[in-house]
């Protein structure tokens, strides 16, 4: 058994749950899980045991309710699980959604201890963070991250850096617990977070699930890259109509994502070609099925000049929350392996911007048979 | 040092013999080379020494009068060498150029003998077949082949089945000589040949140098499918304006060229996914820069239906020439080692149809890997 | 009201009955219309009186039955009409297909007499002709025809020239009829069947409803003519899954095909810019809703020479649907103003290649305003 | 003969001048300019005869010079003609340019004085402008325009609006004057500039010059109108790396091209589909052939969904330079005729935003016809 909390009931979420239900129950093929039921542990193995959120019109309401306003076809057994209410610290700011959380009662060190009791009641094993994505800066040090806790300071902390410190307690105290850091903010990135981890029987996976047209340009890089075709450079283009894309149209958290988008260039190409990657706007009506647009130019033989263009409409929740199915029961194996800190072999593939600090993006193909061999399966086609 | 010999000097021979002189002189980059210069042998290492062609307006002039009316750019220094007849065998049948061939003239028998001796003379090390895309049947027993041979069966051979066996022949009689076949023919995965070869000291790599459209759907149904996603169909469309494309408007031979390109999907998918992928037709004002067109349609998690289109113009001949100056030395290579029949860790990266025979395709990323380790080089990201 | 019979019960025809039926129960928004309500003649007014087809699993079935294997949410309204059985002259061979006809009882002529007395019963007004796509010669004397259905002549006729035949005598038995030919096969651009309907009361409208990509392309091109920009070149693809492509990879059918979609790059232009614009596969799971790809080059202003990539997935059939619910009722209006013969204003937006023959091409933007002229309705934009 | 001055001598103008020279010489089909020779007014006539800019590095050289930067086959006639100083205030702004501008060594009042002056000796009659995307206000009285420019008021008012200020005295002056406002900022949709212009013998054609994907878009959207598909939502981004994406990089000027660009949507189809669509990037390497992605989802007939992808390369410059060959004679066309003020069916179909104020958005198709019958020509299709 994996018992999940998951951070942040919103689309990616809801989607989780209402796909994971319906794999268990048989009446859906594990599309969109990498690994299927390839792993020692199965997909029917996972249990959602918790549910964390602070929009105020979801705290307090059973997830099949919330689930459903996702995928009308929620299935019943989701009955049974109250959403509870979690931190925020300003992370729907401008969104127009009316925000709740513990802070609102009492200081974050009271909120930790109140998140820690309640996971022991749970007796959480793993931690899905799919809040909206922040603005942040990272705590290099873990002085100045416990200094923060401590002095309350709700400008420097955000949701995810504060849900972290508290999984961190959590699993100091109960024997071990990971954490799956879908969003961009930097945990498994974070030296302060990752040492941290490794002193607390914590293991952290991220960050920044790896979806949408990133690893896809990766991969298109990779192909480029081993053909040692020159690139002149690349422009991609995103829009949406989800909360995601909305939150995005923020300046501040827009930089965040930018951030993390542009290294798998220099990483995958060995020069940094020239580059414009990132979210560009909001657009209702695509809802969560976002269109993407991709211009590569490059040289190749004989200072011949190549282009090629991807275009694509892309359902953005699903492609992480196919994802999350694998990421649980993984961080479930890492800890089983005391594999405490943070693993590179399971971020590669997995994450945008895979942890720790300085790791580098290799190919996405081959990070599969990394993370493959890593599970203990036979690789593909290595 | 490489001696290579050109069978069938058009645009891609051109493009490879004007690229490699630059190179080689310091005037270019060696973009499109995948293993640039991080082979034992050097590019500068690599020599023309021979080229054959059919065209009666080719054979007999200099190599340098015909590589200028591909490349306007071409180097004095491929002044010096002429272009000799070699064997059509109905290669330029419904194409509007004029063939003359040896077998005009004399049996085929006496044509190969012709062909081994010309070969003697030149030191002939490699040989590249980029002959005009033929409408063949291959052979699986090397009885038959040497029975067509002996028989003088100009129906039943096509040109570069009697140049394989030419090779065959002189490989024997002087110690070793390798074939790079870069069209879709079967040599590699024509059993006859490969036992040929493997009695004969002869290295085969082939068939069908992997360029255009192909490789990158090949990486990029790879992706999916190392996610999961289950993939509903593909088009794949290109067209373009160079020889190549015209040969392919006669019916007999687009057919070949489809069972070349279509086995890909089932060995990287696992399934056969619903496909249509073939050279679509012929529109001379694109010249050698082809237009590709690919759909692809697929589920991800929670049976969200995804959708991704990639359209790109493509030098066709600049990126088989490319690959070349690679084939070209890991020829060499494989000869120094003794590693006669075919190579599939060499074929399995550059070639559409990787031999031998019942080979199947892995993607492209993994198999550039593979031969960086063939060649006794560093792994790049595994 | 208009009295309207189909012929051809398949896709096409089941999308016109089932979304007709919507609009009218005020279910739907009249969106695909492009006269909307703005006509005299209102939707409400269209009545479907009769469907005929050659499909055995078809005939005598109930309409609504028929129907809702297309669309599953086919309105109830559709019950109580049988469908009948047609002519189809070889329009189904080669396809996996049972085909019945009238034909394989008695002569055509007698099919002919026959199918005027149903029609009487029928008190039929407008027919929509929306056969399988034939591989056909155009008559182009009406002694030919008269010849070739007196003889029985089966090899030179199809069902839609056989049926167009049938209408003209129903129209001058009984006042009038108008023949909506939505199939490339040549009516209104054949001078023979022309003159018929000008003797016999009889209106046609074709040929070729003008949907898909090809009145994009019009007025694409129109655009880069109007900006005196030199085209170069023009790939046109498109592949789909239904019934219609299937039947195009005939090869005799889609040359039919061929001829009708290239004229319109002569008349836009006013040259022949080299181009390839043809359907060009069948891929079974893309079902109705086909792919499109197209590539045109171009000189700009001090020699730039640019291009345009448009992909797209549309929609096939309720494309052509939606034109169908203007062409009953301009067909109906037509006949109470007696424009016997055919009608270049209507077939000019309507048709990809609009009759009479020699009849040319126009932008579709200005097509538009002309037909509402003709319609007696306010330009939108003149 | 037409007398030309140039006001901004970039990208635009110089191809504007050297592709002028080159048809004028007979090396050039006039490919990109919309009236070709059909006009009265012949090519050969216009005549550059004077230039202006505020860049440092261009004030005081020769034309040919300048140009030379932009297209290395610059003829030869170019020379002869002294780039002279401009006015700023600012629209260099935040790029890596060094600006002077006659308001460095003078009043707004006395530069206007001090150009009127060399127009006179210039004989000036077409004005071109093609200055640098500003970030502008409008005026919307003629009194606020005046107190500006006596106030020196150098926060108000922007480089075009002091040069159209400029132009109106001159032509008041001199008996006539035409100004081509090819940039965003508002003259001819701003009503104090055409009172100003009517009363003061001058012809306003503006703003904006319709190049790009925005034309294109217009009439993609005016096919989907005039078949009554039901748009649900537009995508549109654009990427380049000349001067003019650099520019619009910063935030305030982007968002006066915001505005140009988006009434197109609702003028064209009759209400506001939602839309994204703006400028998106600068990526230095893509020079002046910008890249452009266009995504468009609409509702067919029977609650069908469609979708269309416009994907291009295309060069900016040349698109605009073309244009501004056909309105410098159709500037001084209408001087003849003494229209003074503005024109819309000049403005309607080279302008992205078609003055006068209120006038609205046609498709330019039909645009087109409008401005050939206002010059005199038949229609082409009408």
């Amino acid at each position: 058994m994996v018992r999940v909390v998951i951070l942040g009931q919103g689309y990616v979420a809801s989607v989780f749950a209402s796909g994971l239900e319906k794999i268990k129950a048989g009446k859906l093929e594990p599309y969109g899980v990498p690994l299927g039921d390839e792993l020692p542990i199965k997909i029917r193995d996972i249990e959602i045991v918790g549910s964390y959120d602070v929009d105020a019109s979801k705290v307090g309401k059973d997830l099949h309710e919330i689930v459903k306003t996702y995928d009308p076809e929620a299935p019943e057994s989701l009955r049974g699980i109250t959403v509870r209410k979690g931190i925020h610290l300003g992370s729907l700011r401008n969104l127009p959604i009316k925000a709740t959380g513990l802070e609102d009662e009492m200081t974050l060190e009271e909120a930790v201890d109140h998140l820690v009791e309640e996971w022991k009641d749970l007796k959480a094993e793993v931690f899905v963070n799919v809040c909206t994505t922040e603005a942040f800066r990272p705590f290099e040090s873990r002085e100045e991250l416990e200094k923060a806790i401590a002095g309350d300071d709700r400008e420097r902390l955000t949701a995810t850096q504060v849900y972290a410190y508290a999984i961190a307690r959590y699993a100091r105290e109960t024997g071990g617990a990971a954490l799956v850091n879908a969003i961009p903010t930097l945990i498994a990135n974070d030296p302060a977070f990752v040492e941290l981890a490794r002193e607390s029987n914590m293991v952290i996976f991220g960050d920044d699930g790896a979806t949408g047209a990133t690893p896809l340009t990766a991969d298109v890089l990779s192909h480029l890259a081993q053909r040692n075709r020159y690139v002149l450079d690349i422009a991609q283009f995103n829009i949406g109509g989800n909360n995601d894309f909305l939150a995005l149209t923020d300046r501040e958290r827009n930089r965040s994502k930018e951030f993390t988008k542009s290294s798998v260039v220099k990483d995958l190409l060995g020069y940094d070609a020239p580059h414009y990657i990132k979210p560009t706007g909001f657009l209702e009506p695509l809802g969560d099925r976002k269109f993407i647009a991709m211009h590569i130019e490059y040289v190749s033989f004989n200072g011949a000049r190549d282009e090629v263009v991807i275009t694509g409409r892309i359902n953005d929740s699903p492609a992480l929350a196919g994802l999350l199915v694998d990421l649980t029961r993984l961080g479930k194996m890492a800890l089983e392996r005391k594999a405490f800190g943070t693993v590179y072999e399971v971020n590669a593939f997995y994450m945008k911007n895979p942890g720790p600090k300085d790791a580098r993006n290799i190919p996405r193909i081959i990070a599969h048979e990394k993370v493959r061999s890593w599970a203990g399966l036979k690789p593909r086609w290595l």
